[in-house]
C-alpha cells in the first residue's frame, strides 16, 4: 500500500458518492499512471443515469480515458470488487494492478484477476462498505438488476 | 444451427461492413431473443468512429439493447469471436448461448465461455473471415491497439 493508494481512493469514493446523488449505484473509479505520476481519469456507474448496462464505474473511467495503446503503466481504483466483465476487462486491455475499496458487499472476482497476473491490493475501506451497503438497502432490485443477481463467484 | 443463426449472422456482417465503410474495426454484432423471436438490438464496434476503447462490437449491441434483468433467453451473435471484456461480459450478464463469425482472425476465449456454460456456435464464416483479414491488412496499428497485442488464449 502506497500512501497513493488511500488518495486515489478517496477521489474514486468521491466518484460514487457522485453517482449516489444522482440516484445511480454508488461505485466509483480511477485510472492513475504510475509512471507519470498522474491522475488519467474517473468515473461512475451510469446504469441508471444513462440507462446503460455496460457502465460500470470501471468501465466508464476506461472509457474516459479514451483510446490507449497500452495500460502496462497504470492502476485502476474501484470502490467495489470487480464484476466479471470489469474483471474480463482488466485482463484484455493489460492493467496490471487494480486496487479495490471492498468485496464484502460484492465478492467479484479477486481470484481470477490474480490467476492472469493483475495485482490486487484489497482495502476492504469502512466508507466504500457503508456507502454500498446504504445504496443496497434502499435499492434492492437496482442492485440485483446490476449485479447481484449474478454474484457468482466464478470458478477461475 | 439454425437457419434464423445465418440471418442473424447476415445482419451482424451488415453492421461489420458499416463500420468498415466508417473507417472502423469491421466487428458487428447482433442479439436475438429466441423465446420472443425477436431483434432486441445490434451495433458493431465504434473504437475508431467515437474514440471508445470498450465499444467493441458486442458491448455496442449489449448497450443499445437497454437495461434489461436477465438476458437468459437470448442469443448473441459476434461475427468475431469475444475478447475477454466481451467473454467476460457474456458470462456476468448470464448470455446462454453465443454465435461466432469466426475464430480464424483473433481466437478469443471459446473454452472460457464453454467452461462458464455459455453454448458457443462457431461458423468460421467465409465472408467474416475475408472482411476480418482485409482490415488487419490495411490497418495493422488500429488492429494492435484494439485487441491483438492482447491476442492470449487465457487460461481457463
Amino acid at each position: 500500500m502506497y500512501k497513493i493508494d488511500f488518495e486515489n481512493m478517496a477521489y474514486a469514493l468521491m466518484e460514487a458518492e457522485k453517482s449516489y446523488n444522482e440516484g445511480g449505484l454508488p461505485i466509483g473509479s480511477l485510472m492513475f499512471d504510475h509512471e507519470l505520476n498522474k491522475h488519467i481519469s474517473s468515473g461512475h456507474n451510469r446504469r441508471i443515469q444513462d440507462g446503460d448496462p455496460i457502465a460500470h464505474g470501471e468501465m466508464d473511467c476506461i472509457r474516459k480515458a479514451g483510446r490507449r495503446h497500452r495500460y502496462n503503466t497504470v492502476t485502476l481504483y474501484s470502490t467495489l470488487s470487480p464484476c466479471m466483465m470489469c474483471s474480463g476487462t482488466i485482463v484484455q486491455f493489460g492493467i496490471p494492478r487494480v486496487v479495490i475499496g471492498e468485496n464484502i458487499n460484492f465478492r467479484g472476482n479477486i481470484a481470477f484477476l490474480e490467476k492472469h497476473d493483475v495485482k490486487v491490493t484489497l482495502l476492504n475501506d469502512e466508507m466504500c462498505i457503508k456507502l454500498m451497503e446504504k445504496f443496497i438497502r434502499e435499492n434492492p432490485k437496482l442492485w440485483d438488476e446490476d449485479v447481484s443477481g449474478r454474484d457468482h463467484v466464478w470458478n477461475v
